[in-house]
């Protein structure tokens, strides 16, 4: 595991912070890595905006700020505007499809998207959509092994809301295993059209 | 509010990083202050020690580890044996009365003690222990307006789960308010003993 960069933002009671520490715990208890996450609270917490940051690594984790992510997780349209623009050239880009419209963005990038919080709410619980998008990180990013991530969800949430954290998981890898299969999005039509405009 | 760097430490399951949440929150979104949470996972994690860190300021932060805490929050006694002598001269320390001994301090230390595992079963649900930990931060360091760490708090919890972590976080406050009239506790006699043995 090199060091990967990882930035999380959506809005608050998205569950961005424990998606965050589900990532961090599978990275480093499971898998004999290190891991830092790093939440800023202040002007940027004021607008209901949450965000994580986390340095995965298998060696100890010196600098814990991200400076341009390798892989960036977006579960709302706000987080997208204001982080998007960070990603490192080539970096994934995860989103919620039902929440963040891709746009203006390099051709370089890889797209993945999920409809987590539908996924989540086919399981009766909004509330799991994070451990969706945990889960349909594993199958595309296959930064973490599945055993380590499933065993990371179990143990980072209540035991009676176990079981639906692991489905929720599970939903979300198939759906991450198929898009895998499918490949990468690039970019949507209307990215081309800037780079077209840009060119002229 | 002056640059302040805080480490909250226990075990797993007692809520330290929902602890060091609220009171990021509560120096920022309330206060108009800056605050960054920083947890590592790695080696450290694997031995069910869980521990934050956070370091709060008027103006933003720039290095998000704390070197030398002038607080520390202490809920196990694991926790302790292995950070408290990390702990700044003349700082505070804040620990679960019936959980950590403190002993082989220096007595230049101020500690203020808080049996909040009982005060939570008291309230009939033994998880809230943190915010009782929180109530009693608030009240003893004087670092947070009250009402800025309690609309923390019920902005950081479930909203069924909001009236009882209200309770655990009046529960803390009001024994933190009796503790800081009786003033802080000297390091016990065991430090005594110690420091009469290296002055032999």
């Amino acid at each position: 595991m090199r060091l990967t960069e990882i930035r999380i933002a959506g809005f608050g009671g998205q569950g961005v912070i424990l998606s965050a520490i589900v990532i961090g715990k599978a990275a480093s208890i499971y898998e004999s890595g290190f891991a830092t996450m790093t939440q800023n609270f202040g002007p940027e917490a004021r607008g209901g905006a949450c965000s994580a940051q986390l340095v995965v690594s298998d060696s100890p984790v010196l600098y814990p700020y991200t400076t341009r992510p390798d892989i960036m997780v977006i579960m709302s349209q706000e987080a997208y505007d204001r982080f998007a623009h960070e990603l490192k050239p080539g970096g994934m880009l995860i989103v919620e499809e039902d929440l963040v419209r891709v746009s203006n963005l390099n051709r370089d990038k890889q797209v993945y998207a999920v409809p987590a919080t539908r996924h989540a709410e086919e399981l009766g619980k909004r509330m799991v959509l994070n451990i969706v998008m945990v889960g349909f990180f594993t199958a595309v990013t296959r930064l973490l092994s599945t055993d380590a991530a499933r065993k990371a969800v179990a143990e980072s949430v209540p035991a009676s809301f176990r079981e639906l954290n692991l489905k929720a998981f599970d939903k979300g890898y198939e759906y991450g295993i198929s898009a895998l299969a499918a490949g990468a999005q690039r970019p949507d039509l209307e990215e081309d059209l800037v780079v077209s405009q840009e060119m002229q």
